[in-house]
């Protein structure tokens, strides 16, 4: 038995540590922890961060895509939109032609914070994969990558 | 721009992707589903699978190791070990000369039951990484091994 599939009080998990989704749900809950804390001081959480991206990425995009490019509900869509709108760091603009429907925008102060958010994340990245070197990092994400692609 | 970086209705996320944790979340929401399904018909949850495993690599192994093992709370675990008792899947054996503590062995019916869910998660394991080759697939498993471990 490997010597890294005991912890440290000798407890053994040979079996649970063979599955690839054991170990990624344990790094991804060390990952995530430390996510949170960067962002909460920017008082951004995972999802607004991530919506706020996709405004930043794509001038005038839709709701509805925003919604299916990150596989979450309508709905819950509509309240992050809110609350960004609610502090002004995105615009919802009309659609000639399309009463309902919004076209969303990054606004300044917006785009200030998510520089300032995308510089936290790179922190945080560089502080919880400081196990892994750079060709290492590159290699996971592309692993990582490859499966959620598999069949969407 | 990578082709990959946008989605098939060419929503930019070049920055999203370029996280490791982002493309975890997705990876691990990925599998996770489908973990879920592949064990809700042994009506084993992933919490529970991963008690009895310990149970069963850990003859005696007290509720306190398998708590922090996994890192949830004392409070949680006695709950699974509860419902794993009560299906009778796991005993609470005494322990000699401590009479609040317990330590915990499989039953033969808990046996049966985790040799089949494992014969599932490797079905299951084998569709959500079928993208990946063999050798992907044990580096990706050490790639996620080594962030787990940086601190704990």
């Amino acid at each position: 038995m490997d010597a890294k599939d005991r912890d440290p009080k000798g407890v053994r998990q040979n079996d649970l540590l063979g599955f690839v989704g054991y170990n990624m749900k344990r790094a991804y809950m060390r990952i995530y922890a430390d996510f949170t804390d960067a962002l909460a001081e920017l008082d951004l959480r995972q999802r607004t961060f991530s919506v706020l991206s996709l405004v930043v990425e794509n001038p005038d995009i839709s709701q509805s895509d925003v919604a299916r490019t990150l596989g979450i509900e309508r709905s819950g869509t509509v309240v992050i939109v809110d609350e960004l709108e609610g502090r002004n760091l995105i615009r919802r603009d009309k659609v000639p032609g399309d009463r309902r429907a919004h076209a969303l925008n990054v606004t300044t102060g917006g785009r200030d914070l998510y520089r300032r958010a995308i510089k936290r994340i790179e922190r945080h990245e560089n502080k919880v994969l400081d196990a892994l070197s750079s060709d290492e990092r590159t290699r996971l994400r592309s692993l990582l990558n490859r499966i959620h692609t598999l069949e969407t």
